[in-house]
């Protein structure tokens, strides 16, 4: 009993630092960078308020889940910028592989009943092939457009992102999993690529 | 469609200001206050993580969705302390009234069905009488104390706090939803009220 409620704790803890892991998007009202922790709590929120953007089967419990864990393993590698290294870094093998490495340390923490669930949770979110895991992505993948649109451009101008860029990198996603929500989110972004 | 999603975004939206509501709290290196949104975030991966917890019946889902709504009335009236004004101010007719209206506020910019489910949630959490609400309220208490624990004394130094206070203000609620967890977690604070 004490010995679990150790080992949960030492998890909860060093999962604390992920309000320490700053994203390059900005909040809505563009006053200074997000941190991974509350950007995960407003995907989770997006979750539960547009659970009807998703497929028919999508279990939006088991979508929040995945997505209130999707970024711990950035507790040691940190954010990679959708847009950065020319849209090329996030789905390096070696940016994938210092995460699989995070994932066996940090979930490792955990009683073991835990870490294998919580594990094949994170699994499944990068996998990205299971509905509940597609939606979770789609959301992943809209909310910093929608924080670049509240605060006039944000990574875009960063990055010099065009149309095209938006539309391969993060539209393709979103449409995979919410496809009626990138139809009208991208009526929204032309005014910023003309 | 198009409304639906206007005022599923208008929340959205509004909802990301609680990342800029601080807390009285630090995060566990005590590098900094904690804001209401990561907050909202960590106590929903204690709810998952600390699900054995709770009593029989309880409902993890929803206390997690309980816990993601918990704390928006904050974009309205702000953090209330627990041990500020002497440990009086969070119950008090004032702060409830602005908080009702503040929820009339920001859960109306909801479409109607999600408007009155969310409400009906906040409402719920905050009666603390149903077990799901008697489990979050206990996680909601129990991450202040931690935190303080893992920063060295945080809150109960600025406020001056007792054992006995902490016992009236804090304990009996973790212990309300959650006891065995206050049994261990009341352990660990004696080092810091002799
Ligand atoms: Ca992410």
């Amino acid at each position: 009993m004490s010995a679990r409620l150790e080992a949960q704790f030492a998890f909860l803890n060093e999962a604390d630092r992920l309000k320490s892991v700053m994203r390059a998007t900005t909040l809505c009202d563009g006053s200074r960078r997000e941190n991974s922790g509350e950007h995960s709590w407003h995907l989770a929120l997006y979750a539960l308020v547009l659970a009807d953007q998703a497929a028919p089967g999508v279990d939006i419990s088991r979508v929040i889940r995945m997505l209130l864990i999707h970024d711990l393993v950035e507790i040691d590698v940190g954010d990679v910028p959708i847009h950065s290294a020319d849209g090329k870094a996030h789905s390096s093998t070696s940016v994938q592989e210092a995460e699989s490495r995070a994932a066996d340390r940090i979930f490792g923490l955990l009683p073991d009943d835990l870490a294998q669930d919580l594990r094949a949770l994170w699994d499944e979110f990068e996998a990205a092939e299971t509905p509940d895991a597609v939606f979770a992505k789609s959301l992943d993948r809209v909310q910093p457009v929608i924080a670049n649109l509240q605060s006039g451009g944000g990574t875009w101008i960063e990055y010099n992102v065009t149309a095209e860029q938006l539309e391969s990198r993060v539209g393709v996603k979103i449409a995979k999993g919410a496809p009626r929500l990138w139809d009208w989110v991208r009526e929204k972004t032309r005014g910023y690529f003309r």
